[in-house]
C-alpha cells in the first residue's frame, strides 16, 4: 500500500507539472506562451525531478516502461529497496501510475481553467494531455518511441553508483536530454501512463471545443515505450 | 534574533534577484530585454537557490507559506534544526520575510533606476514587483496559486534525505519547474511575502508614471499561497 | 573487452543524442524545430552526461582526444581505474568510440526517419551528422577546434577531487559551456570520433538528396581535436 | 608561485569562455548568433564553473573583488586553505587574475578570428571584451555594479558547508543568477580583472574597424565591483 501511494503521488506530480508546462507554452495568453522547446524539455525534465523526490519508498518508477524494464532484467531482484519483484506488485505500480497520471492531468487543467475555456485555444488542447506525431507514420513513430524509452531505461540502469540525493537530478536531466534530442518526432511519451491516462482525461473533461482525442494513435505511445523499456532492461543486464 | 536576520537576508536576496530578473526582461533597453519565460523561470529559481545559501540558521523558509506548512504539519517539531516550533517564532519568520522582501524590491529598483525612469517603460512596471493574472478571475487565480504552492511545500517535504549542500540546488530547480509548468496563469507568487511586500514598495517608490498597484488583486497571492502551503504541509504529514 | 563495450555504448548514446538534438533543431516540421543554440548546447552537453553514466568501466573517454590527452600526460598511469596505460588498449578505446559513434548516428537517423525523407529538409542534413565551419578557413577552423578541445581536456584534468556521481554532471556542463562559448565558429567537434564516424554514416545512409559529405573539411575536426587534446593533456601535467 | 599559476589559469579559462560566448552571440554569422541573454548568462556562469575546477590551489578567486572581500573580512584568516592572508599574497592574486584575463581575451579573439575580421561585425566588438551600460550614467551604473558584486561575494560567503566538488557548480549557478537578474543595466562586470584586462586587449589587438575602447567608462567596472566586494566581505562577517 505504501508502494501504491508512493507511485501514485510521484506520477501525480510528474503529470501535473508536465501537462502544466505544455499548457503554459501552448495556450494563448499565458505568461509562458510560445516559450518554445527549451521550456518544454526543461519543464518535463524538472517535473520528473520533482516527482521523484516524493516517491522514494517505491523507487520512483513513475512509468510502466521503467517497471517493465526491471521485471525483464534478470539481474534485478527488487523493484525498489525492500520491495521484492513480483507480478502482482508490478501491477500495483502500474495501476498507481495510471491513476496518478489521470489526476495530475485533471489538476493541470484546473490550474489553467480560464485559458482552456477560451475558444481561441482549441487547436492545441490535445497536445497538452497526450503526445502526437509531427509526421504521422505508425511504424516510424513507434520506432522513435522505442529509441527514446530505450535510452531512458538503459541510462537509468547506469545510475547504480549515484549518491542518495543526486538521483532525482540525474533522472531529471536525462529526461531533459531525451526531450531535446529524441523528442522532436513524436513528443516523447516514453511512458504509457503519462500518455494514455491524460488522453482519457482529455476525453472526459468538459473542455469547450476540444476536438478528437485521437484514439487511433493512442496505442503507439503505449507499445513503443513498453518495447523500448523491455529492450532497455535487457540491455542493462547484458551490457552494464 | 539569529533566525530573524537569517530569514531577512535570505528573503532580501531572493526578492532582489527575482524582481531583478523581471526588471531585466520587462523593461525596455536592458540587455536582457525580451529574454522570455525561460529567463524568468531560471532567474527566480536561481534567486531562491542564492537566497537559501545565506539563510541556513533559520532553515531558509523565505516564504510564509513554507512556515505555515511546517506549523500545520503535526510531524514537524522544529522550524529549523534547533529552532522549536512556536507561534511567536513563526511570526518572527514572517516579519523578517516581509521586511526582507520589501528591501529587496527597493534595491532591485536601484539596480535598474535609470530604466525605471524612462517614460517608455510604464506599462510593465507593476509586474516587476508583484504578480498579476493573465486572465483575471479571482476564484480560478486563487486555485492556480493554491496548486503551485501545494507543489512547492509538498515536494520540499520530500527533501528529507538531501545531503547538506544539495538542498539549495534542489529547491532552486523545484522553483524553476513550478515557474515553467504552473506559473503561466498568475505569475506564480506562491509566496505572500514575495508579492505583498514588493507591491507595497511599488506603491511608495517614486517611479514616474507607475500607475496602479492593483490592490484589488493583492489578496489572491496571499490567500492562495497560504491555503496551498497549509494543504501541502498536511499532505506531507499524511502521504510522505 | 569490457573496456571496448563500455566505450562503445557510451559513445553510442553520446552521438545518438547529439545527432538527435541537431536533427530536432535543424529539420523542418520537428517539434523542436528552430529551438536554437541554447537547445543545441544543452542537448550535446546532456548527451555527454547521459553517455558517461553507462561508460564507467572504461572511464568514459568517449573521445579519442581525451584518450590521447591521457596518453601524453606522463603523470597519468591509467586510462581508467584498473586499466593500465598501453598503446594497444588506447587503440581499443578509439575503435570502440568510432563504432559507437557510427551506430549512434544511424539510430538517430532512424528516430527522425520520416523527417529525413522530406525533400524540404535537404539543406541542413550534413550538419546533423558532422560539423562545418561558419566561415571556411582550414587554418583558423583548426585553431578553433584546438582551443575548444584544449579546454575540454584541460578542465577535465581538474576534476580529480570530484565525488563519484558528480563526474557525469561536471563533464556534461563543461560541454554545455564549450558549446555556448567556443562552438560558434566550427560547431565544436572537439572529438574526432563524433565527427568522422557520423560523416561516414552520412555518406552511406540512403537519405534522399543529401548532397556532399564535405570530405575536404573532414580532416579539420580530426587534426584540431587531436592537437588540442594533446596540448590539454600536457598542460594538465605541467599546470595542475 | 603555485597560487599565481592557479589564479592565472583559472581566470584565463573564465575569460576565454566568457568572451567566447559574447563573441558567439554578438558576431554575425557565428552558429550561436543572436542566441540571446539566456545563452550569455549560462555561458558566463558555466565559464566560472569551468575556471574554478582548474584553480583549486588558490581557492579560485578569479576576481579581485573576491580577494578584496576576503581581505576586509576580519573573520577570514586565509585566502585559500593553507594560504595565509597577506597584502603581498593578495597582490599576487590580482596580478595573476589580470594576466590570465588578458590572455583569455586574446585566445577568444583567435577562436573567432575570421568573424572579427568581417567588416559587418564592427559595431558590437567592444562588448565582447568589456562591459558597457545600457543607459550611460556613471553614478547609477556604479550602483548596479556594486549591487551585483555584493550579491556575488556575500552569497559565496554562505557556501561554507558546501561539499568539495559542489563548489564550482554553486558559484557557476550563482553567476548565472546574477547575469539573469542584475546584469541587464551594465552587463555585470562584477570583476575588475574580467573587464579591464580584456578592454586593454581590445585596445591593442589588430581588429579591423574596432572603434573606441571607451576608456571614459572603464573605471566604473573597477570601482563598482571593488566597492561591492568590500561591502559583501564585511556583510559576511557581520551577518553570516
Amino acid at each position: 500500500m505504501q508502494v501504491f501511494f508512493s507511485e501514485f503521488i510521484g506520477t501525480f506530480i510528474l503529470v501535473l507539472m508536465g501537462a502544466g508546462v505544455c499548457a503554459n507554452v501552448s495556450l494563448k495568453g499565458t505568461l509562458g506562451s510560445a516559450a518554445g522547446w527549451v521550456a518544454i524539455s526543461f519543464g518535463w525534465g524538472l517535473a520528473v525531478f520533482s516527482g521523484v523526490w516524493v516517491s522514494a519508498p517505491s523507487g520512483a518508477h513513475l512509468n510502466p516502461a521503467v517497471t517493465l524494464g526491471l521485471m525483464v532484467n534478470p539481474e534485478a531482484t527488487e523493484l525498489a529497496p525492500g520491495v521484492p519483484k513480483a507480478m502482482a506488485t508490478a501491477l500495483v505500480y502500474v495501476a498507481a501510475q495510471f491513476i496518478g497520471a489521470f489526476l495530475g492531468a485533471v489538476v493541470a487543467w484546473l490550474a489553467y481553467k480560464k485559458h482552456f475555456d477560451e475558444p481561441a485555444n482549441q487547436g492545441k488542447v490535445l497536445g497538452i494531455f497526450a503526445t502526437g506525431p509531427a509526421i504521422r507514420s505508425y511504424g516510424w513513430n513507434t520506432v522513435s518511441e522505442i529509441i527514446g524509452t530505450f535510452v531512458l531505461v538503459f541510462v537509468i540502469g547506469g545510475f547504480g553508483g549515484t549518491p542518495h540525493g543526486l538521483g532525482p537530478l540525474a533522472v531529471g536531466l536525462l529526461v531533459v536530454a531525451i526531450g531535446l534530442s529524441l523528442g522532436g518526432a513524436t513528443g516523447y511519451a516514453i511512458n504509457p501512463a503519462r500518455d494514455l491516462a491524460p488522453r482519457l482525461a482529455h476525453a472526459v473533461l468538459p473542455i469547450p471545443g476540444k476536438g478528437s482525442s485521437d484514439w487511433s494513435y493512442s496505442w503507439v505511445p503505449v507499445v513503443g515505450p513498453l518495447a523500448g523499456g523491455a529492450l532497455g532492461g535487457l540491455a542493462v543486464a547484458v551490457l552494464l
